[in-house]
Parts: structure tokens; sequence; C-alpha cells
């Protein structure tokens, strides 16, 4: 069977090196391009060593592929998808350049001026379970940040069916290695174990993502979100703990209003192969290294609070693994293609 | 100068020992009784290599002391605590047995009817920033859980001013050790680590005695708190990140609003030796080792939500270190007593 | 095509569990029973919440397969295995019960008398590597300790050469998986975090069973071997260190030495597809998942020793990867089947 | 009483800001200046919060002072150093740039021509336990480094009495923090994090300090050392593992043998109030945060060979605390003045 051609610019990060040890697993699609800066010339296997049997030198320009993953950093990114576009060739961007469909929020949020607004409403927001269609069609696929992935699917349900107050906390905690592989004083292995802290209190750039979308599910009501990042000293996952105030009356008291919530949910991810809903809290460990999310809805009955749980793995639902799931649906390939492996435990 | 005789019952949990490690370092009192139950008569050097150089050997009763600390479970604490107030022992009991004014609190949360209901009124809660001049004269002090004191330290001056809607969400990010010492499988390394979750969705046994201490602040206003504690792979710190709705039109817009908030908290806690507002996001590294509560509050502008977050050393201000403070203000001792030693970094 | 039905006795500690996740990703067999005490009737899903999506219930005995995994713990394993070895079934066993030959040595190491001496000689020691050809024929294969293979891999080239003095230095550097699921105050979080200790200094029981192998190396030479275990705090990964003399005259001087040894080792383990010689001090972190054994060998050219240092993921070619290396060889299949995933990093 | 003012230069390291926690606290000395480069100008406690309470801030120039703690890196230090010495200032020089005799090692380990080659006879080499008297009356301490701190301590008993032969290997696993605090990819914590590597193979920079101690403590018998380092993932301590053969004769036979041993290391160190012989192999836990160094000799009686571990916190005994010490003999103060703090456990 012949294989899809497919390059990821800036292999070098996290969300790089984790579509290249992806990629070169898949059944499906062959990797035949990489690029880095740095490393250019390099095998990929001498700087990442656990990919030493993949064969591939790191490039400095992308070669002949059929569809790419860009790995840039933010502003840089849309500078490499411009052109890949404009030579038919389909791209997930994993960065956030095309993610906001409002161009003046790159401005706000990120400081640039966005280079091709027109291209903002062309790409599709690549939060496979909500635009699956939209996503399967798109020659530009705008991979959702991690935490909006973390906090978008669990509230999804309950905002989509107006169960909820727009009244929203999102309090996330984040495993270090959604930072990037950058390095800084902030992580460092000394100054994170056995650390616990807030930041970006006063807006992450994620959040206009979360707000877009949250939106989406309901445009008849404008939602408010206060989101709180935190870095917890652990390599990889997100768990976010998300609190909203339940609609007066829509939901029944005691145990039958947690059952009829979870019976929501439970509907809503039917059929997804990669959102499920758990009967407990779930752990981040339970997703270690595979692309799933994992959703525990509760109510917090002396509030009337809804308290819904999700676990990802940054690198994986939160990044890598979705986009490759992104992919799937463009190539027309089963969405779960090379995303079946299980968690590792423990 | 003659130093007072100090007990501590059950010394062979993690507030136990830290118990220890503080009293043997302390200049105006002597550690000279210790029990335990499955290492009665072994030196406490033996069990606890860190306090080789401390002479005394784990009883199986109490000697005679002229103040005690209780590190029991709860249940059993009580039944310790009570006749060595009949004998006039001043007691500090780290254990819930006397924190909740209304015993049949005892009953649904803790699930056992309360052995002397009369000592309850008696009983101080010995979060000493509150209850300075009531811990001094006490006979019984209740030491709160480590929980309560992350989150009732960084509420109490909105709530006492008024200032916030009584629509509270407090999450709590826990290191391990606050679970104690007993063996089980969820504090096994290779669970833990690399993991973080929430539990107990159902109510913690630590929010009744959240509640009544802020209900006890403002009276007029019955608060509304969901309280979701998580466990994260570290051993030590409690990181609580708090939110509640500003009352409408008492603080004003902008950093004008954040700048008064920020007054009002260096007000509520000027003097205070163990309490610091600081200016950026704590992290829990900041106090590891130390009786420290770092305090930082914010407004998150675009939802009119009050943010505030606090750091503590779970085993220090959330057990050993604010039980020493409350002995030291029961024997007229400088409340700082002991407890100096800057936080350990990195 | 017939996938051949495969069982797992004692699915619960930490190799079981290991041994369920690739058997159940395994192309070419099927998992079709596993047992367990305290979880029997439960779903294993439902025990182990990364292994979801498997379809079994745990048993109390084992079910109707052709080879069958024991996960006991020593004396116990070879309990329920002969029975199985009597109804034909093919069998690897992951614990202690058949890896040594000395059925003597069962009494002064672990301490019971061996049920079934006769067996010992019939079982291969399945360090695949070494043994190959025997395991493929063979009904019952003893599968190595993880310290054993992290140790005898790296030491089978220069031992079987000759060029080492019979005077050997093993320090091993384990993650806490490696002391199994058990829980016990020394895998406490608490307890293993920030901490590194040796262990068993007396002798750890994978001691006769390296120096057994290593005698089988070189017959004419008895090895002297000194072991020393650590615990350090991660949850995966056997990092070894094995220190020896040179034989003098055997190796050249400088840089053409360390070429020399080099060449050694890469001739030596040419076509194995799960050790892999690097030119780098390896990082367990390499092999975090996977089945590769990495080895670097040195010179340590002021003293005239070889250092060779071997990464293992303890869990996989330490103990469920290299079994199920072994079981494809038993069933005739190629011997990477359902063992090609790639470390996962970071 | 007056307090000796004490300045430390380069505060903005892990040594040096642990200096000053440790200084701060002492009771006879004033740290009344502190030098940083990029920091200049702030307050320590705006650029290390758990000093906040410390009234200094960071300086461009050392301030008057009698006694100086050079923390700058090897070869930088000495340049700082010099000029101090010529105004007649007390130095401790926590970097390597006086602790080797000969001149002509600087060039080779270290890779520049040593400034002032005469002041390397000067200077006393400061593991005080070794070089006491010479400390207390020595203008210059070379303090040393950590992993020769953690391997001469275990090893000088032996080595002075003559028991081992001089072919000596030292296994030493290090925590993060030896690396120090300037950020690179080998200390982020995603790659520290669940890994486990050996290091500097062709020969660590501490090397020639360890060599040059045991080779002073039995100048008749010229040291064979094979030395490899390891980090492993904790932030503070190092566990040191020893090899040496016995020599022949000169033990008893079995457990008398061990007997002897540790009898001759607790007479060595019998009046040493930082250095404690243990009867189990010693966790770095039990060191974390305090002075002391954990020492465990044992005999492997199948291969004749001695082991000793030695445990310390890399930060304190292995560098501020150690220079404390030094600095408390050449103030003539009592020795264990300031260095009381008991380990923090867990």
């Amino acid at each position: 069977m012949n294989q899809t051609k497919i390059g990821i610019i800036n292999v070098t990060g996290y969300a790089g090196v984790e579509l290249a040890r992806l990629l070169y697993q898949h059944p499906r699609v062959e990797l035949t391009s990489v690029t880095g800066r740095s490393t250019a010339g390099q095998r990929i296997g001498k700087v990442f060593p656990h990919l030493a049997s993949v064969d591939l030198t790191i490039e400095v320009e992308l070669g002949d592929v059929e569809l790419a993953f860009s790995a840039m950093p933010h502003q840089e990114s849309a500078k490499e998808v411009i052109p890949l576009l404009n030579r038919g060739i389909k791209v997930v961007d994993v960065s956030a350049d095309f993610r906001l469909k409002d161009a003046t929020e790159y401005l706000s949020w990120y400081g640039f001026t966005h280079p091709a607004p027109q291209l903002l409403k062309q790409a599709v927001y690549g939060l496979t379970e909500l635009y699956r269609s939209q996503v399967a069609s798109a020659q530009l696929v705008a991979n959702p940040g991690c935490y909006p992935t973390g906090a978008i699917l669990p509230l999804a349900p309950v905002v989509k069916a107006g169960l909820i107050e727009p009244d929203i906390i999102i309090d996330s905690k984040s495993g270090v290695s959604g930072t990037g592989r950058t390095v800084n004083l902030q992580t460092h292995y000394s100054e994170v174990n056995e650390d616990a802290s807030a930041y970006a209190l006063d807006g992450h750039r994620h959040l206009p993502e979360i707000i877009q979308e949250l939106k989406l599910l309901r445009p008849e009501q404008l939602p408010s979100v206060t989101f709180v990042p935190h870095l917890i000293p652990m390599t990889r996952g997100i768990l976010t703990t998300c609190y909203a105030p339940l609609v007066s009356g829509k939901v029944a008291a005691g145990g039958k209003g947690k059952e009829e919530i979870r019976e929501l949910y439970l509907d809503f991810y039917q059929d997804e192969p990669f959102v499920k809903i758990v009967e407990f809290p779930p752990h981040t460990k339970y997703t270690w290294g595979n692309n799933l999310c994992l959703i525990h809805p509760t109510i917090d009955h002396r509030t009337g609070k809804l308290i819904v749980i999700s676990c990802i793995d940054n690198l994986v639902k939160g990044a890598a693994g979705q986009a490759i799931q992104n992919m799937n649906l463009m190539l027309g390939l089963p969405e779960t293609t090379g995303l079946e492996a299980l968690a590792i435990y423990p």
C-alpha cells in the first residue's frame, strides 16, 4: 500500500519530537522529512536517542510531502505555513497561529499582526470531536492548545445543552513538558521539583481560544471564564478541574442529578474513540502516552455546582496525538490509526 | 532557664515526627516524652534516622509533661486527650477531634459519636492569626487541618470585609505527605509519581471546618463553598487557589481594584510574623520546611472574580509548625520561638 | 489468522499488568485469561483504568490457554507452574523459581526447598540473546530478573572473550517499580522521593543468577562479583554500571583500546534487535516503555578498568517485554512482534 | 556581642544562595554584603523569595567584610579572591581554584593557566575533618567539591590505615542541584525526571582532587581511582558507593571483620560532630538540608571487598555547610555554630 509522505517543521521541540515518534510508528503514512534549525544536518536519532531507529536527517527546508505539521513557535509558524498552503500542501499547524478567528486577538494576546487574516476563517479548529467533518475536508487545521483541549472537551456537553450558567472557572494543573523544551530557569529541575505554582494570572494566551469555542457551542450566551493554569512537578499530563453553577431547575437534585449529567456526557461522546466518561476522578497517569481524554462530571449538591474533571497527556491529545487524529481525517484514514496505544502504567 | 516539659502522643506519623524535629530544636521547651504503638521501646533515632541525635525512647504511655501534642488519628485522639485535660495538662490536638463546634458533625463527617461534646466549646480553634488571644489562655487547642489553614487564611480578609459573594471555590493541590505515613497503594511511589488527581468529590472532611470558620468570620452570610482537593507528585506543600465573585461596586475597576485588595490584605495581616502578602503567584517551594503562609490576592477583571492563592508547607504551617505557634502562645513565649527557620531552597 | 490463546497468572503486580498491556496490543496472540487473588471477579479495566478497553474479567483459575505467564511471587509461582507443565502448556515464569540450576540455592537464597528440582535443568534461562535457540524449543522458560538482565548483557561480550579479570563490580540504580506493587513504607512516595539508598548489602537474591550466567559464559573462570543495588526516585528504569580490570595486554592502550572494545560489542550484538551499543553514556529515559537494552562500553585508561553501562526499562526488557520476546520464539513468531514500540520521551 | 561581617561573592548560584540562607541564620556572624552580576541592584529577597526577610541588596562589588566566600565559577573565582587576600581578608573559596596543589593540573583538567600558583601551597584544603588545625589558622581555604567530600570521607579511615588495596572504585549518584543553577537542556525537568545517567566517563574534574587527597592520606601508595558520577532525579543529595579490595590478612573473616572495620571508622571519626558511622545503608534523605555525612562501611565476604557508602547533602556538607564549618574555625567559633539544624524529613 502506498504511504502518504508526511513532514514535520521544527521537529526539535517536545510537540515536534512526539509527532515524529507517533508518525514513525503510524502504519499508513511515512515520515519523510523533518526540519530543525540548530540541529539541521544531524540524524534525528543523534539528537533524540529514542528515535535511533528512525532513518532521517534533520533538514533546513521541508522536502516533498503531501501533508505537513508545523511545530514552530507562534508567529513564526504562520510564515512557514502560508507558502505550503500556496503549494497545495495540507497542513496541521500545532502552533496558535490559526486557532483564533478574530485577527485582532493576535495583536492583543500574542503581540503581532497576523500575516494572513483571510486564512483564519478557512482554517478549521482541530478539536476533532467538535469539528470532525470540517477537519476531514480542510486544507489547514489549527491544532488546539493543550489547555483548551483539556478544558473544552469536559465543558462542551453542558455548555451546548445550556445546563450551566456561563460563569465558569477552569483550574488546570500541567506537567512541565507543556512549557516546551526551551531552557529557562523556570523549567530547571531543581526549581520545579517539590514545587507547585500558578502563573499567567493576568490572562493566559489559551484563554481567548477557550472563550471562542465555548461561545460557538452556545452563541446565545457569552461565557465568563476564569482560567488559572498551574505548573506541577511531573513531565506529562494536564488535569483540568472545571466549576460552574448548574442552571436552576434543569437537573434533578441528589444522586438522580448526577446520573442525568452522566447520561448527558455518555450520549455526547458515545461514539468517540478518544473521549471516555469515567465513574471516578481520573488520574493523568491513566492517559500517560496515549490520546485519550478522560472526563468525570459530577455535582456538588451542597452548592449546586457542576464539577467536571478531565485528564489528557498534554503531548498526545494535547498536541501531537490530536494533530495525527486530524491528519487521519484529512487523509481519509480511520481516525484512530496509529493512535491505539494503551497508556503506560505505572 | 527552666524549660517546659513537652510530650508528643503518637510521634510516628508525619505530623508527629515533624513536631519532634521542631521541638527538639526549640530553645525554650524540652521534648521529654514521646509515645508510639508499634515502635514503643525503640529509640526515636532508630526509627527516624534524621533524629539520631535526639535522646528519647518511644514509650507506650506519655510521661510527666506540662503540655502535650496529640498526633493520634481522629476518634482515637479524643480518647487520649480527655484524661490529659482532666489532669490539668495543656493540649494541642493535631487531629480533627476538637475542631468542629457542632458535635453532630462528627457523626456525619467522621462517623463517630463525639465522646465529649462539652469540650468542643471550650476548645480553641488554633488558626493562630484569627484566635491569638483565645489560644493564649486555652487549655485545649484544636490545631487546624492543613487544607483549612491553606484556605481560610487567604479568604479571611475578604470574607470579613464582605467584599466577596459567599460563593467560593477552593481548589487545593497537596503534596503526598498530607495523606499521612500509613502505607496504601495510593501513596506508592510508582502510583503517585507522574500523576495528578482530584479526590473526595463527595465532600472532604476538611470542608465543615472551612465552612465553620468562614461563617464565624461573617455570621450574617452563609457561605457556599465548593472544595476540591488534589494530590500532586511532591512530598510537601499545599497550593490553594480560591475563586469568588467580588461584590459589585465595592472594589474599583482595573489596576486600582487590585491595589485596593492588596492593601486590604496587607492591613489584615500587617503584624503577622507568619503570613506574608506577596506580589507574585507564590510557589510552595518558598515555604518548604518553614511556617510561612504566602498569600497573593488578585482580580480577574474580565470576570470580576477575586483570585487568591496561598502556599504553605502542609507539615509545618499546615500541622506541626502551627501547633508549636499555638504552644508558644499557651506557654507565654514569643510566638515565633523555634519557628524562625528560612525555607530550604532549592 | 488464528491467534494463540495466552494467559497471565497474577496479573495484578507490575510485571503482570505490564504483560497485559503488551499482550493486548500484540498482533499475533490473544490474551484470553488473567488471574488474580484479591481482585478476582472484577473486570481488569476496573482495577487498572489504563486497561479499560481490555475485555477481560480477572479469574481465580486460569482458563484454557496454550501458553501462560506466571507473575506470581517466588515460591508460589512454582506451585502454579508445575501443573500447567504437566498439562502440556508452555510457560514463561517471570518469578525466580526456575532461574537457578542448583536447587540448593533456593534454600540458601530464597529460604524454601524447591518443589521440583528436576525441572531446573529442563527450564531455559530466558535471557533471549544468550539462549535463543533453547528458548525456541523450550516448554518452560525462566525469565531473568531485572538486575541480572541489566548486568549480564553488558558483561557477556567481555566475559566470554576473556578480556576482563573475573573481579567484577556491578553497581545498579533501579526505579521504584522494580520493588513491586506491594505496599510498604519503603515505597511510600514521601520516603522515596528526594532519596537515594543502597540496599541488600549482604547479598541480593539476584546475585546467584548473575554469577551462574557469568560462569556459564566462561566456565574456566570463577567470577568474583560484588553487586550493590540502589533505589532511586523514579518509577521505571535500571542503570547498571559495571567495573572490571582488563586483562593485561589483550586490549590496546588509549583510544584504540576503546575502539577495539566497542567493535567487540558491536560484533557480539550485531544482529540483536533489542541490544544497542551506543557511543555515549545511555540514559534510562531512552528505554522508557520499550524493550531495548542500551550498552556503552568504555575504558578508564588511568586505571585499566573496563567500564560498561547499560540501561533497560525494568518492567519491559527487565520483565514483561523480555518474557514476550521469549514467548514469540516459543510460538515461532518473529522475535520482535509486539515489541517494536519506541521509547516515550520526554 | 560584636558579629563578624561576612560577604558572599556571586550569591546567585545554588552554593551562594545556600550560603546566604545559612549565614543569615548564623548566630555569630552577620552577612553584610553579597554580590551578583545580572541581578546587581535588586534586593536578595526579590531574586530569592525564600530570603524575603533578608535585608540586603545584591551589589556589583563586595563591601567591607572580614571574611568572604567566593561562589564564583572556577577560573573566575581566583581573579576575585586574589585581591581580597592582598587586602588581608580571609577567604573560603567554594570554587575549585585553590583545591589542587599542582598548578599544572589546572591546565590539564580545567583548561586555564593558574594565575597564582604560589597560593596553591598556602591554601588549605577545607575538608575540615582532615585539616582542622590548618583551617583554623588559614587565610585561604579551598572548600572541597561535593563529590570529593562524599568520596574522601568514607575512604579516609581505610586508606590511612592501609587496609585496602589502592584499587578503588567510586560510584556516585548526585541530585541535580549539584550541576548548578545555570540553565541548559541537561537540567530541564522533563529531561532529568524519570531518568538516570552516568557522565564524565573520560574523567570528571573532581577526580584529581580525590586522588590528591587519598595520596596525602597514604603517601607510600599511589591510589588507582575509577570515579563515575551519575545524575539521578532528585534535587539534593549525593550517595557515594566505594569499592576496594581489602588487603589480605589484615581484617578478620566473617562478621568479626565487619565489626573490626566498623570500630576503625568509629574511632577515626569519634569526635566528629558532622560525620556519623551508621549501622544501616544510609539514605540521602537523612541528610536533607543539614551538614552531616553518614557513612556505612561493610564487607562483601564473598569477594573480600570493602564496600563503604556515604550520604551528604551536596549543597550543605558538599558546599555551603562545609564552607561555614571552615569559617567557624577560621574565626575561632565553635565548629558547629549555625550548622546544628536537623535534616528535614520526609
